[in-house]
């Protein structure tokens, strides 16, 4: 077995987003691949099985008592007087859906007669809380009952409706239960019967997208074509002249300038939604709407909305990116700024942002099976999406920044409490990420020891992986079918992977096609049938493109698909920002890497050298000489996800180098 | 003789501005110091004699032509009527104040028959176009002669009269003719009936400083009181409320709120002068406007604007200061923005920014001797002013960027043509900088072969420099008196020295004090006795405090007072940007500095080895990885400011290392 570089293969390495020539045999606007839904899906790596593990029992059960210690559970008794202390507040609907989706998952893979029996029991008192119209607002119920559907721009309305839709189909699914979907159809009639562009109906749209793809998951579920009619509604009206939002403001006798964010790009409704092909304001929001556009692309084979998906995406991954996947650099408007604005230590990277990416992500990858997207998507769950939660699940990171001073922590809560509850439906229904399926075709596009069951035509095929991925890039897929089957293998080429080799039982495939970042493999499959890949897994130097002036001479280190950092816990005496990376000698001969089974769960460390610039007393000169050649100082390098579980003190992802 | 090691002996290179405890041995806001004027200083090293004697012969008369081509000359004819073309613009009299000034200088130091006559003449036409009550402007007489002093904010009026003023005093001083001088008295004693508290008077003040600085060297050239009045009524006003920029534009039947550059910060009035303790708007304006404060603290011993004066210096020089001593770092407003922001390739730094900044360092230099204005004074004239100006004398800088992709070119005139005349009276008069004295004391401040003649109380002090300064760090000072003499000589210590011996007479003297980072030798001087100063000039690498963020992890090479810089031309086929400065060798081992007579004037280069990074595909890509270790390139490296005098290219100053 000899390894095949990959420059000789397919070029991955650069890859070149803009010039496709080649790459798309299809010109396809209707999704491909058929995502292997997790509950298909087994993980028993050392990696993502832990994690899930504390999400179900630590996590998710923590995250209801905050729910209901803060108030948002009993809520739905609408039992809140004026005058009371803690009413309920806009968004509290919307934390408590995305619980039940987390909690539904969790009882889909793990069976939990308490859990069954707590879900039932809030379904049960949301199902009370609902207005003979179909009315379902813990907020507007209670508080201003006055002021219903009057302030879609600021109050989340729309927003909770979604957020309550979703949950509901995923009891749904994860139960057979229709308790919940039944209320929440109801409450989707009512929004049906409200908005639209016929007389009487409001022409509004909420100011926080969410409500848009929540309706197209209701359409799925219960095969209303009307939710999906009235989520392209929704995308359709947004952002059209005279916009809405001005009109409704003037409504409530207010001026629209004084809007307090300003401009309405903060949510993507400046210009109509079909205009828009940068990525604006608010990351959260815009996550949430390119989630929607992707699916109405895909339900209506829309063309002209998927290169419109195709250029928001190219937008916010060219251009927006942190090297963890977090988007989102600016605290001001929780969202996008400039292109190539991605400064380190001021970094916002919301949490709930990285999530929205990766459900983006997800659904750009099944049009055509493009390793761009998976590539996107390992980069969050791995690095920028995975730093949203603590080890022991019991503590969350809002803001995910690059850099830190000593003074950035995760807690237990927050009173916006979107990111606990986005992290924890991520992380209980992560194996949605792993297999996509079609008539004749499956798919792995993220690896990790576990196993699938595809539906590939008529037949049945278990995909089982042997592997220690993140941590190594050896593979073994082992193969069982029903009968021989023919199909074709898609495996993915992580865009991290330099050079690789893959055998099929033993015997060595240099040739194999590579399409749109897969190898690709046609052949009758029997069971027992096993593909193994081996991708060499060096430590890597990364640079940003020059255009991003924050990172500019600075490197970060990566291995697979984790990015690293250090952390002031294993470096005492060293001022982070004062250690810069060699570049003077061979990777391998600069960095050891090492796994460590008792550190933060089990994690490859890099034992590094590297040199420090001496402790300059700068007394508030503005310049001095520099004396070298600089000291050596050995480095630790841990995974970025794992950071702030020790010691709290200085974390660093980009140093410069010399 | 051994070196001595500076941190023993002062330590200037840690020296902290900001605590001067020990440093100031007498308060004083009096200039303890006389400049020795340049009729006093022959300068014949070989690196400013040649740039003076192109200044004489070359910029000097070019420019002249200029003048003349342009109409700027025969504007004071009074000849434009309405319809004609070319009408005078708003500063063509201070273009022709300042040339004025810099041609006298020429003339001070060079007779030259030619030369007196064309001034006489210029300066009897200018006479003759002066107005029976004194008002003396080409623009406003001829072309809106009804709007006299009525948008002083926007139309430099009393601007244009502080140049004439200027000029007429160097007239003065250059031929002892008074012709022009009385013209301009004339002028400013309009100005005094013009302007002021009485009734009667207007309030006002000019949008660009320059009319203070003028009317004080007006007070000292002729002795009347009232004009060194005047200059503090003028700063006294400046920025009060209610705003006169603000009554003046409604007089005019304008909206203050329309004014283009939004903010009178722009031209330091948006709160009075004596609260202003942030440098702040344009760059030229504010350092006119801080040349008058020094000259006002000197003459009033006013110790509040001493202090001001200090606290303004130290925000221009601790924070917004380009290591080549150019200053202002947007276009926007030519001027200064936030603290520490000094991108490279956009910089500003104004030529006029950088010539005005050297003034008022000159002025507060004479207050106590304190060597941190003399390094700023050095580091302006061998980098960030001398950059301005070709080695051929004939085309300019406006802006001084430190970085270039091989665009930005000098030009032989400007419409705004403030800069050529700017650098041309800096260059004619730089004698001015080199010596200072008192009843008892002798300074040097600069390092060039020549000589200069003091008076120290009583005696002819002859102080002659044996030195290839800046090329090589080694000077001896011959002194010649007409009898011995007891005196303290003052040898500056230039802030970039770190190790120096120094000899009486070839009798090595380890222990001399240092005061204020001057060497001070105290003894009865015979004539004939010697001085031999060695300061080692090794390559230094020079980094930015760590909250300039453009510079963070870069470097930039210095020897001696000298920045250095890459220029395309010299690396063909290299992008410059992809050039990493070594830290992992000795400097010595890095740098060779050799002279080279026969290139740029005479130069020493730095032939040095560098790394580059692989020339990288982006792809509009956003993350790649980076090859180490780098491959190994030969660098050439220039002064700064002999940049952009060979073939058209590229050019940087700040390196990333590794």
């Amino acid at each position: 077995m000899h390894p095949t570089s990959i420059d000789s293969a397919g070029k991955p390495h650069s890859y070149n987003w803009r010039d496709k020539t080649g790459w798309r045999l299809q010109l396809t606007t209707k999704h491909q691949l058929t995502p292997v839904p997790f509950t298909q899906v087994h993980l028993d790596d050392a990696f993502w099985g832990p994690r899930m593990e504390t999400n179900c029992t630590v996590t998710i059960p923590a995250e209801y008592r905050m729910l209901y210690e803060t108030g948002r559970i009993n809520s739905f008794d609408l039992k809140w007087k004026p005058g009371d202390p803690n009413p309920p507040h806009i968004f509290w609907d919307a934390t408590v859906g995305k619980w039940i989706e987390a909690a539904s998952y969790s009882l889909a893979t793990r069976p939990d007669s308490a859990l069954d029996a707590q879900l039932d029991w809030l379904a049960s008192k949301i199902s009370h809380a609902q207005q003979p119209d179909g009315y379902l607002n813990t907020h507007f119920q209670q508080v201003e009952p006055e002021k219903r559907w009057t302030n879609l721009r600021d109050c989340h309305e729309l927003y909770c409706a979604g957020h309550l839709i979703e949950a509901s189909v995923a009891h749904y699914q994860a139960t057979g239960k229709r308790a919940l979907l039944d209320v929440l159809c109801r409450y989707a009639d009512l929004i049906d019967a409200t908005f639209g562009i016929s007389d009487g109906k409001k022409r509004g749209y909420c100011g926080h997208e969410e409500i848009e793809l929540a309706l197209i998951k209701l359409y799925h579920a219960v095969g209303n074509q009307q939710y999906l009619k009235q989520a392209q509604h929704f995308i359709d009206e947004r952002g059209r002249e005279p916009n809405y939002f001005d009109s409704e403001a003037r409504a409530r006798g207010e001026d629209p300038a004084d809007f307090w964010a300003h401009t309405y790009a903060y949510m993507q409704a400046h210009i109509p939604v079909r205009q828009q092909t940068e990525v604006t304001g608010h990351a959260v929001r815009a996550m949430y709407l390119y989630c929607a556009l992707a699916d109405l692309a895909n339900e209506l084979e829309d063309e002209g909305l998927f290169t419109q998906c195709e250029r928001l995406w190219e937008d916010a991954c060219l251009r927006r990116m942190y090297i963890t996947g977090g988007i989102g650099a600016s605290m001001t408007n929780e969202g996008f700024t400039q292109p190539y604005d991605l400064p380190d230590e001021t970094a916002y990277a919301e949490t709930c942002a990285a999530v929205g990416f990766a459900f983006w992500n997800h659904r750009m990858l099944q049009f055509e099976g493009d390793r761009r997207y998976a590539d996107v998507i390992e980069r969050i769950l791995y690095n920028g999406a995975l730093s949203g939660v603590s080890l022991d699940g019991r503590t969350f990171f809002y803001v995910n920044p690059l850099a830190s001073d000593g003074h950035h922590h995760r807690k237990g809560w927050y009173d916006v409490a979107c990111c606990p509850t986005n992290i924890a439906r991520l992380l209980a229904s992560i194996g949605n990420y792993v297999y996509s399926q079609s008539a004749a075709d499956a798919w792995i596009h993220l690896y990790a020891q576990g196993s699938g069951s595809l539906q590939i035509g008529e037949s049945q095929v278990i995909l089982q992986q042997i592997t220690r991925y993140p941590w190594d890039g050896d593979v073994r897929v082992i193969v069982q079918v029903d009968k021989p089957a023919l199909f074709k293998l898609h495996l993915r080429l992580p865009g991290w992977c330099q050079s690789f080799s893959l055998s099929i039982n033993d015997h060595t495939e240099p040739d194999l096609p590579i399409t749109r970042g897969y190898i690709v493999i046609e052949r009758e499959w029997r069971s027992g049938d096993a593909v193994t890949l081996k991708m060499d897994m060096p430590v890597q130097y990364m640079q940003a493109n020059p255009n991003v002036s924050a990172m500019r001479g600075r490197l970060a280190m990566q291995r697979g698909p984790v990015v690293y950092c250090l952390e002031g816990c294993d470096h005492p005496g060293l001022q982070l920002d004062q250690v810069r990376l060699r570049t003077d000698a061979a990777m391998s001969d600069i960095f050891h890497p090492e796994f460590h089974p008792e550190l933060l769960g089990g994690v490859v460390v890099l034992h590094a050298t590297g040199t420090i610039t001496e402790p300059v007393r700068w007394d508030g000169n503005l310049y001095q000489s520099m004396q070298i050649p600089s000291p050596m100082v050995n480095l630790t390098a841990i995974p970025y996800y794992a950071w702030d579980n020790r010691a709290p003190g200085e974390m660093r992802v980009w140093f410069h180098t010399g």
